[in-house]
């Protein structure tokens, strides 16, 4: 057994398990666990905790805004972001241009990234037209390489699709062994809201989290795992925002609908406050479905606690603050109508979530790793990562677990001009991340070059 | 990395991942995990499954069960049929006889145990007393000899605490930290039942089952999850028999009070119909919740698949049914009231498991890991085991899938002269029980000598 | 004090009370309650339970029902009927031909009506249009003549609104004052599986059930009252046929919105085994939402006895069965996709509520009467109707209750040529019914002339 | 029909209509309704309302309270605050002194009772001890004489009874077919945590309400709700104050057990931070349960809407302030503990509700008559009472609903020196109560002579 590389002495850290013990590394895998292994590199870990790779498996790059509107990030910012926050695969979501048929976006999807990205990336698809080449051939030719989950929304005016439509995307996802995920609000209702609060002259961006209220989302979400029961397929619904909503999945599984959950660290640390700050400045807050209150953070946390939540995303949608390609877009200060949602946060995530859940004790290691990389990769078919287990990809991230400072604009590395986080104090942060066995962060500063791959996944892991 | 054994090609699990690799064991423990690993002893598991020995965290061996009745097994035997049915470790309970105290009683427990067991043992207390002895002396003495965990009863005449006595208990397991164990069936109401039955002349072992109703277990858990509660305590509610007491544990989980749950085999396999059978027969079915009916049964199911419950385990309470030290007690047949209560399980709920759960496709071989071994591990402390990680116990259990054979009485090593389950086909048998690098078990016999220790735990590992 | 009627000696009841007394009429209003009136015509009720003449707040007469297709009644034989089986107010839905306005469609629904009732009649409006004329103009002039409640439909192509379209609806009944019906079933997820269940050959009126389960009725009343929660305004969830609708209701309730609620006769006394009998006569049976199991029937039942349910009303939708204009249409038998939806009810609505409630003693004379009169009166505004009270119109049925028959097509005065119920045992029948002080049913007969009116409504009684 | 007084001109109310009407009454009862009614006597109610006699279900007087303590009202000053309050029957409880049987303490309080009482009053039992001569002989006798409801305890050292004692106790209900009332307190967690507060030096009023927590309440609820499954029997949850334990009651309604729930004045209008006053003062406020916050008065009010509450009564169970022998009993300053428990409210019941619930539109007449007379009297048997109607008593309350006044302690006739509503703003009072024709009070004082009678009840009315 010649290593390539021996990472020695950390806590080894799996979704099951601690250990401390050396990984040995051959080519890019994971070739041993034990101990007094050797290699012509050595990597010492003496007082780390290794753990798999971060896996965001909710992200949005260079995804196409509307006229005018840009992302704040490319391929290569926002996997240099990623690798820094302790991740070596993302996630983004592929959503055709008008026009564009799904397989000529995943294309050009391709195309961008190619050569560009510090970690690996898996693409899942959005279906915003169930039209028949979209269902009949190019869904089950996307699945055939690879991209085996689709995203539809039940809201955003021109992407949203009627719950019939939705049935037929789950038609595809049963046949083809392929996961829906669902983003649950009601359109309807957020409109006949927004449209009131225009009339009243409530436009500040506070008001987009008053218009995006709990039921819109409970309702929602409800409905979604409904379809799911009525097209008897699994669903994820990703970033569940508040307590209501939970449980409504919850309900659903115990009727025996087989329901995924996300939630971000937004909906842990922020709240519609943020949103009511002076100004514009509330814009920076921007996303959907919004932050809640304080009440809500503890119901989100009591589910991560108790086991509700499958995986913890960031729903990176990042914009610039400060530009008209960006949050000050033409008619934001109109109308918080038009302000571009999302908020940056690919590279806090696991700081946040290992800060506010393993630092203050609230969850294990081992629920850090189930939560921010194994079950990403069991759900989504990411099969050769998620776990340091051999045979597994060297995918590693070094934590130094008595590292305390605040995130700041400053030290990040994402395209956007601000974080939603400035001086939130975090203990706990990554200080080396192992692609494939080459390090691509060290110390916080991105190493190395972007040998980051685009990974086809198998069928997604809904076996409990 | 000299290995004393190598187990080689198996597709290795853990709670959270499966990879096909070699094992080497030095002195008892996991030293690699790996490829190519060589040792004087090879043990060829291509084709195989190798898990993390079975912990069964409940389990009743040699204890005292009323005048002239005798538990079939002792711990030779507990144990043999342990490590026959793919287990490594079992943790039985230490009752007091009458006047023992709770110490004397450990020490009586620890002399009958050594030099008898197949498997390692570990053992739970019960508190039948709150004396002052026992809460201040006994409890933290034992507790800091890594007995740190505690069953008290909420029904049993003789054994069941008044609420303010598990008030008092858990108040010490939250001052020591260790964990309750709660038996949640309400004694008062199982009386008043019991004594109408009775009157009516309805006394055939069906009775058992008819006079502890589903009511009675759910009124008792939501009362042992508010006394939880009340004593800001993590609390245990063991052998959840149906769905409405599963909706009292999630309920207060989503209050924030950690409630772990169990449950068995005969929750998921069987129902009160087994004890209606003609004549006497249905004693053999007489336990504790009693089984329900097929729709508990798959809500039973739907908590195991939603992961709602943290640990399966037996409920192993053997009596011989033709004895009248047994079921055939005196007074059993002119009441239910008297018939002992429990039946064998140890030697078969890893196969009921396996097969029912993992052949059928209904959960995957990490959550069989998960509730089978690795769970019981963390939470009760046992931190040499539970999973197949560099520096823990060689425990390992080779399974072989695709075996397929039914359960019968003479294929068992229990002390019963029966099984619940004569006749149930089971596809998935462990083939080789090995402890702590030892072969105990080799295609269904027991093989070496009885090694197993008595293993004191840390505490228990609550947080999620 | 100079009567024109008395009614002397019965058990008279209103909601909340039952007393044995006189009631004296003057004038077609109740003028005094006492004991020893007088009057020139007396009617000797004694034995007899004068109970409020019953209002059917559910009916369906003479409606547009797509080509080829008539209704079986027309407001003759409908209020007919309606007299014959106790009622003595009925409120049909008015539905707009295509092409017509709402206030077009009412007053040719008024034209139909006139001089043809024996019962006093109100309508409803339908909005299966939210064009500005319709919501700016008709409802709120309709509203103002006091037609003061309307429905929506969540299903059936051509009627179905979108949840922005019944906002919309639910705005104008907040600025109105009026009362929003809803028929939740979503009709997206019924196409789905009817599709399939056509491309599966599945075609017979059971799968007329079958393509419309549970979960189609739960989503859907989750979504209404939501939508009724975001538009802040009270509802009605029309013709709740299952545990899982209930549920649901009760929810919104605890969360704070003013949900009423409707349940029928079908729903505790027929199953969708009803819709599986030979050949097409299941055809009889098809209605929406369909029966459910026995199950369902005794949720509904619990939901009576606790107060969960507002109304008790027919849904009366009658077709004749051997009849291409009706359940035999043309298609029918390709597919029951075809079978025009609903059933006769109207006269045996209240003796089945009467002998399976009152008989079997599951509810009170006085929950009777609140569920058959006083609270259809108090929430749709009918001031002069639903209880036995001085100045209140003497709408009064006089009911035997040891009257024992069952019911047959034969005895009915319905214009369809079945009853779902022939053969239904039913004890206490209504033996005169009286509006406005005139006899218009005497021993299950018409007698009088057709006298009745439509009744223009107050705004609608939702204060609890 | 000569009447011997007329009320003229009212807006008259019953459970479940209002008509404006004359009321005719003949020796003590309703003779009739009607218009242009005359008698000798005429009592002008135009602008009045005119209501049904309140009925209070829940009072205590002159019960024994511990050595040293004595209640503040005896019967005669008990039920002139009553009929001041609107009020003219009061259901007060019979404990047993230690030492004296259930029949004896009935006839001590019926010497009592004799000759003093402003209103007519009807007993409840209290079951302390289920000693044979209570449950199989007592018992019986006084439900045969009229005393047809008991209540028991979970809580309260000396009066509170097990489980197995409740479901004696219920089996008796069930036998003769009385109702089982419940103060639903677990009596072992509030032990549990006074002990601990003591020890703590928390030992202000307002610990009372912090060691009595929701949870207690909700656990007992649920507890005594199986109780009643498990004996198969009605039963009344009194005093319920908060959201979690009206959601018990429902739920077990859901599963067919009958259960009726009582809430309170205190319960909507109080909160425990008035147990924090400063000082001692907030011991005005000490009773069980305690009030909560704003949040659960919001449940409450909910529930009141809803229907989900059957009476609302006052717990009347009045002390002295500033009295030895009142609140500031011996010890009462060193411990919580020592305050005698329960806050004087008989007379302030009626306005509280009739302002909070009526005047601010929340609730109906209809529905305040059924809370506040007709519901008690149905339940409970009073079958001459709870309604204005033909032959009932003529129990009837004129309300001003345009008069505004607070409540204070000067105008008020109860026997306390306080009142915990003092400045408390009501709009609505009664300004007449007449007591089987007599009048009782008058424009907020009692006139008239004691004529109040004990009245013997009939079987409750558990029908819905």
């Amino acid at each position: 057994m010649g290593f390539d590389t021996v990472i020695r002495g950390a806590r080894v850290v799996t979704s099951g398990v601690v250990s401390t013990c050396d990984i040995g590394i051959t080519a890019g895998r994971i070739a041993a666990l034990g101990t007094g292994l050797d290699a012509p590199e050595i990597i010492d870990a003496t007082g780390l905790i290794a753990m798999p790779g971060g896996i965001d498996s909710h992200v949005h790059v260079s995804q196409p805004s509307g006229p005018g509107v840009e992302m704040a990030d490319d391929f290569a910012s926002a996997t240099r972001a990623a690798a820094c926050g302790g991740n070596t695969c993302v996630m983004p979501f592929c959503l055709p241009e008008d026009g564009q048929t799904l397989r000529e976006a995943v294309a050009a999807y391709l195309a961008k990234a190619e050569g560009q990205c510090l970690t690996d990336v898996s693409f899942h698809l959005i279906v915003k037209s169930v039209d028949p080449v979209t269902l009949g051939q190019d869904l089950p030719a996307l699945i055939a390489q690879g991209m085996t989950s689709f995203k539809v929304f039940m809201t955003y005016q021109g992407m949203r699709l009627t719950d019939a439509e939705i049935l037929q995307v789950m038609a595809v996802a049963r046949e083809q062994g392929a996961l829906t995920l669902v983003h649950a609000e009601n359109e309807d209702a957020i409109e006949f809201l927004r449209d009131k609060a225009e009339r009243d002259g409530r436009i500040q961006p506070v008001h987009h989290a008053r218009t995006r209220p709990i039921p819109v989302e409970r309702e929602a979400t409800h409905r979604a795992t409904t379809l799911a029961e009525v097209a008897d397929v699994p669903v994820m619904i990703v970033h569940v925002s508040n307590g209501a909503a939970l449980e409504e999945i919850e309900r659903a599984q115990a009727r025996g609908v087989r329901v995924f959950a996300e939630t971000c660290p937004q909906y842990i640390t922020l709240t519609a406050d943020d949103l009511d700050r002076a100004g514009f400045e509330g814009a920076k807050w921007v996303c959907s479905p919004p932050p809640r209150d304080t009440g809500e953070q503890a119901a989100i946390w009591a589910g991560l606690e108790r086991g509700a939540f499958d995986v913890f995303s960031s729903d990176h949608c990042p914009f610039r603050f400060a530009d008209p390609a960006g949050k000050d877009a033409p008619g934001a200060r109109a109308s918080f109508r038009n302000i571009p949602n999302g908020i940056p946060g690919v590279e806090t995530r696991l700081p946040i979530l290992f800060s506010e859940g393993v630092s203050k004790g609230r969850i294990s290691l081992e629920t850090f790793a189930a939560l921010t990389a194994t079950n990403h990769a069991r759900i989504y078919g990411l099969e050769s990562k998620g776990s340091i287990a051999v045979g597994k990809d060297a995918d590693i991230v070094l934590w130094d677990p008595t590292l305390t400072r605040p995130i700041t604009q400053d030290a990040l590395h994402h395209g956007s001009d601000y974080t939603p986080w400035e001086g939130f104090e975090v203990t706990g942060w990554p200080v080396r991340t192992i692609l494939r066995g080459q390090t691509v962060m060290l110390d916080g500063d991105p190493v190395g070059t972007a040998t980051g791959q685009h990974i086809a996944r198998a069928k997604p892991g809904v076996t409990p």
